[in-house]
């Protein structure tokens, strides 16, 4: 469901210091079974086949295979037998949840040149699966409220908070309008949401070319890019509120789990919300009045971009049928010899928005894959110390239904016995990509290490830290002299990793390859689909393969340490970074309210005016306080400090097999979340990475103080301060337990 | 000619302490002339006429009237007749110079889907002089060469030379194709030189609907934006060697005037060159393959913009008339009473591309205006210390034909004469905007401070600086505390100034208002016309008398003053920061150059080439050594202390009358001139500013040291930080003279 940016990754991921993996046994491992462990990675490396991979895709894309579609059943079914069929246990848990499917659709603009959008994705006669039109669920966005609304057209360029500022500073109000907005920048479902709370009736979200159509390159079929009619379906649930099946929050959606009912769901859209394609918003934008949009406002369709809004009104009507779908989670397990009370999680979705050839099959057939390859070294003899589970996860589209189900209804084993989740979707061709739990970056490091990528035969670890030199800042490649692991990014929301970081704590890896095909250009479109794959995306599955291969090996790694391989001087190094960013953002914000309310105060906003336009200057602003980042402070360097003190402890002792530290250890990542969750969404509890209330997939890291900070709510500020170091400190005692473990003191 | 762009304004002038002007006399004047010359300067603001100032414009945008045409004429002789009616002792001074004209134009796309390019703006039935064919130029290039040339397309984005090193990164060769770039960013002129370099045999350049299209805002006729068939014509002289008569560098072209030959001229271009719309354009733009070109490239037309070449041939083939025109510039003359010899010098072109309602009329307009109160003035009993100047321009447009023929033919005069030029060109609604030589930046300031903003009411000083405050650094605002005068911009090209501060050294502003309308979208087009700007720019004429109300007020306040109001410490102060900006240049190339050589070693390349797409390495670059920067800041050192000095002196004697420091004065600007000039165009010989050799208008400040560096010429480098701290040093034994004057020691 998620997409990646080159940019990020690049960011994250990669940059710095190019020393030689060292020479020595594998961080966790004793000598002995490292050197064992090393013949077992390869092994299974050598295992995964691109074609292997490439049927598997073709299988499960053959038919659309939405929630509760008949081809999601099949793919749930058929994906049980191949797992039994490699040897493996498993089983499918069935929850349920309320995914609601449209009624009726109709976007009209009234008026003097009136237009009906057409709402439709055309058949396209080389691609053999685009006519699957009886199965194909229509373009909407789920969890739209049902609503029937009139009113003028605003543009709201991405429907993103400081856009409507802009839109206020043009003196253009949304209130009784229905706002049209283009995909992109901020997470969809913060667009309807933010329209909403300005007094919008009703919301447009459309694919503008410049964004994933002909500007980037030619139009599908004959390129990669989004066609005229190609549509955007996606959730627009109020994710950031909690995900998983509205009617449950907290709660595993067994049949029979008593249900919130419609009414009380906090998570359904405040009014209708529709997307379309390009064609289809041509003439709505070409309605529209009003001032010409400032110039990072303005799309690529041939046309004069304005605000609105539309002297002609327009009409969204939208109802949907509110039923509850069953969601079929494949799991298989494989127990563990030596500790199976500790468990490495692998998943990945296996529900699509239609064909989903690229999302997510791109990261389900890899990981089948590597199911597969565990038989084969089970088979060879090979016996991991830990439990693993793999599972393919049902309901993600509608937003994380199966995994969240899955998870809160596993909740306190998995509080118990996690020790990693590791998470995979969408997956291309291009450079590596890792965000997660910061005390498993350099074991991220040190997988990648071992991963050739497929083009330049270099380590994927190699190539991604030496192509983001190519855009590494001053201060980067400062950094690169001195830091031995590269940086892995933090993660926000987007894919089935969310209940497992930001809900429970659980150590957690994303991982995906990308950044060299376009890979935006038919998401969560019809056109999605083998045809496309195969012919635009990894063409050869050399990436598909080497997905299998590093999430593999990790899998493999992590299960078969003696001492699981957490680090946290890393982690340390990050928190002291989000330290920094939140006293600079507070700092940064005083300064800006100062200036804006000087400027205020000096007229220059009425200097700066021109009388034949409407400029509404800005409200005077109260000037942020100080506040007392001690704490935080504090146990960033008490954190940095009992980081430093454990690695200097395992690297005597670590070595040896103090297996009895493990225990400790699965403590540190829980210990960072707080029971009474984030400010007004106690679901999110993790202190460090949440998904930002205002941003959606975009993360916010020390969310509760973050946010607190943007949002201008300055009463709570120190303590949520207070609160987000008491997280920090727990850890530190944490690692001062498992120290005193390893020192034996 | 020129265009500013808001961001510049903004820049350049305004930001900064908002103090008083206080209410001392004024600068150069003893207390008594300074409170008469205050009551003549209100008397004169309250003559011009926004409704004269439109019947002028009517008047003189009723036919086209470019070069050579028999309207062009006409106004001259009726400027003459005019300034004549004023009381003003008049004539026509005429020059001549090469001025080609089209004979023949042909721009065909050849294969398998043909195409012939219109190049021809079309009648517009509400737009009564459009229609005006007979007379109006076709559009062209003036000074492209004769040629008839077929090749492949390539597009070149801007046509900048860093494009360049773009396309060969992508692989991608303009060897003997013809280069398709859009007008913008850089200077027009710019876009053949460079593609000739790089082996083109041809260039068409055409207008983006993002750069001046309907990306901006509804086109013409229902907006201010470019049509779909609307062509800029323009120069593509290669100016930065020299404007003026190409055939007479340096010499003044009166009839019989020895030339020389065609062939040897170095200002023609080396391939041919066309402008086209975009309507003509995107058949063009549509028949290139090669890969997607990179964001920053992608126009507004709804296509996939691709870097070609084309599989199709373009053939491009044009031939001029290649005559002499004739130039008639118009100068009347008021004598001076007290100072004959010293020359106040006011100037703005009449002659257009076709019917130039906005370029150059909004200009010449209210110069126009200006003269006309003068006559007024001198009715009253008004006498001029110094004596004035007022002077039309003819041949403008083609380069500055006869501002510079007529400079060159006065040179010894004006360099004994002159104390200063103000310069003026098109004008529109909005922000005053002042560029030029910095010893007149407090000047400049100081008749901001007196002249009203039409909309606002306060200061056209006070409006843009308040406004600037909402764009400013925290630097800025930090300098805004301190500094009494808002900033003024250095002048490039671009207008008739050109001879004046970059061949002659004399003390030039350029000023205008503008940044409320969009004023480029009939730029050089048959749409330019009055229209066109009595419906879409300073409808109300109310900017066109502010702008004779600021420049007639410098103009008598330059002429009435006992000691030439010249003032230092801002321009050692520029200077300056002109110094630290080429050190840091030079420090900053040899960073990057020293980190792309070791991403280059590393490998960064490979490692970020996607095997899929051609992808270039950049050749290992010489890193630049260090120069001695030293004589360069000495002399600014040396600047600034003999500046203050002369400021100490001026504060306790300027007010007295010294008129004997005058004399001094006078050399202080021609002294930062050197008769070898700039390194192979001797033509510039200022030695602080200077036309871009690769920006063409855009200006390089200490240009010798500046373009030294940026072309990475390293050897020379330290010799030209000599000759250009030389220069400053001229300056400071000059001020230092004149302080002794003052101080009577």
């Amino acid at each position: 469901m998620h997409r990646i940016s080159v940019f990020l990754m690049l960011y994250s991921f990669a940059a710095f210091a190019l020393a030689p993996p060292a020479d020595e046994p594998l961080r966790g491992y004793t000598a002995e079974h490292s050197a064992a462990e090393v013949q077992w990675e390869q092994k299974f490396r050598a295992i995964p086949e691109p074609n292997r991979i490439r049927e598997d895709m073709r299988r499960m894309s053959a038919r659309p295979h939405h929630v509760g579609s008949p081809y999601d059943k099949d793919n749930a079914e058929w994906l049980l037998a191949q797992l039994k069929s490699y040897g493996l246990d498993a089983k499918i848990e069935q929850f349920e949840a309320l995914f609601p499917t449209p009624k009726s659709r109709k976007l009209e603009l009234l008026g003097s040149a009136p237009f009906t959008a057409k709402l439709e994705e055309p058949t396209l006669a080389v691609d053999p699966t685009s006519g699957q039109k009886s199965e194909q669920l229509p373009t909407y966005n789920a969890y739209s409220r049902d609503g029937d609304v009139t009113g003028p057209l605003v543009y709201v360029n991405y429907g993103a908070p400081s856009d409507y500022e802009q839109l206020a500073a043009m003196g253009v109000s949304v209130k009784g309008a229905i706002v049209i907005a283009r995909y992109g920048e901020t997470w969809r479902g913060i667009k309807p949401k933010v329209a909403a709370q300005h007094g919008a009736v009703g919301c447009i979200i459309y694919s503008d070319p410049k964004d994933d159509g002909y500007a980037n390159g030619d139009p599908y079929p004959d390129g990669p890019m989004r066609p005229p009619d190609g549509v955007q379906r996606g959730s627009v649930m109020d994710m950031p509120i909690y995900p998983g099946d509205p009617q449950t929050p907290g709660v595993g959606a067994k049949p029979g789990v008593k249900l919130i009912p419609l009414d009380q769901v906090q998570t359904i859209t405040k009014i209708p919300v529709l997307p379309i394609s390009y064609a289809d918003a041509k003439p709505f934008l070409l309605a529209l009045g009003g001032p010409t949009v400032p110039e990072n406002w303005r799309g690529d369709l041939p046309i004069t971009y304005k605000t609105g809004p539309s002297k002609a009104m327009a009409r969204l009507a939208v109802s949907f049928n509110w039923d509850r779908k069953p969601l079929y989670d494949v799991v298989a397990t494989i127990p563990g010899s030596t500790f199976p009370d500790q468990w490495v999680i692998r998943g990945n979705h296996h529900d699509a928005w239609v064909n989903g050839a690229e999302d997510p099959l791109s990261g389900t057939s890899p990981e089948l894959e590597e199911a597969r390859a565990l038989g084969e070294l089970l088979k060879q003899g090979w016996k991991p110390q830990r439990t693993i589970l793999y599972c393919f996860w049902d309901g993600e589209e509608p937003m994380l239904l199966g995994s969240t189900e899955w998870a809160e209804y596993h909740a306190d084993e998995l509080r118990q016995h996690a020790v990693a989740y590791f998470n995979s979707d969408g997956n291309t061709r291009g450079f590596f990509h890792a965000s997660g739990s910061h005390s498993l970056e350099n074991f991220v490091n040190s997988v990648a290490k071992d991963i050739q990528d497929p083009e330049t035969k270099m380590s994927i670890w190699k190539r991604a830290r030496l192509a983001s030199l190519l855009q590494a800042s001053p201060a980067m490649r400062a950094e690169e002299q001195k830091r031995a692991d590269s940086r892995i990014g933090a993660l926000g929301s987007g894919s089935d990793f969310t209940v497992f970081i930001d809900h429970l704590g659980i150590p957690t890896v994303d991982l995906a390859f990308g950044g060299e095909d376009e890979e935006s250009g038919q998401y969560h479109s019809i056109y999605d689909d083998f045809y496309f794959y195969t012919h635009f995306q990894d063409t050869t599955f050399v990436y598909e393969r080497a997905l299998a291969q590093t999430a593999g090996t990790m899998v493999i790694r992590m299960a078969d340490a003696d001492v699981l391989p957490y680090q946290f001087t890393d982690e340390a190094d990050t928190v002291h970074n989000y330290v920094t960013e939140v006293k600079k953002l507070a700092d940064d914000m005083r300064a800006e309210i100062k200036d804006r309310n000087a400027d205020i105060a000096a007229g220059a906003y009425q200097a700066a005016a021109d009388p034949k336009k409407v400029s509404v200057p800005p409200p005077v602003d109260l000037v942020p306080p100080y506040f007392d980042f001690a704490p935080l402070d504090q146990a960033s360097d008490d954190l940095t400090a009992a980081a430093a003190e454990y690695e200097r402890a395992f690297a005597t002792d670590g070595a040896n097999g103090e297996t009895a530290v493990n225990a400790e250890l699965m403590k540190t990542q829980e210990a960072l979340t707080d029971p009474q969750g984030l400010p007004n969404r106690p679901w999110y509890e993790n202190m460090i990475y949440a998904p930002g209330f205002y941003t959606g997939y975009g993360v916010k890291t020390l969310p509760a103080v973050r946010e607190a900070i943007e949002q201008k709510q300055w009463t709570i500020v120190d303590a949520q301060i207070a609160r987000t170091a008491a997280a920090i400190e727990r850890e530190v005692q944490v690692l001062k337990a498992a120290t005193k473990i390893l020192s034996g003191s």
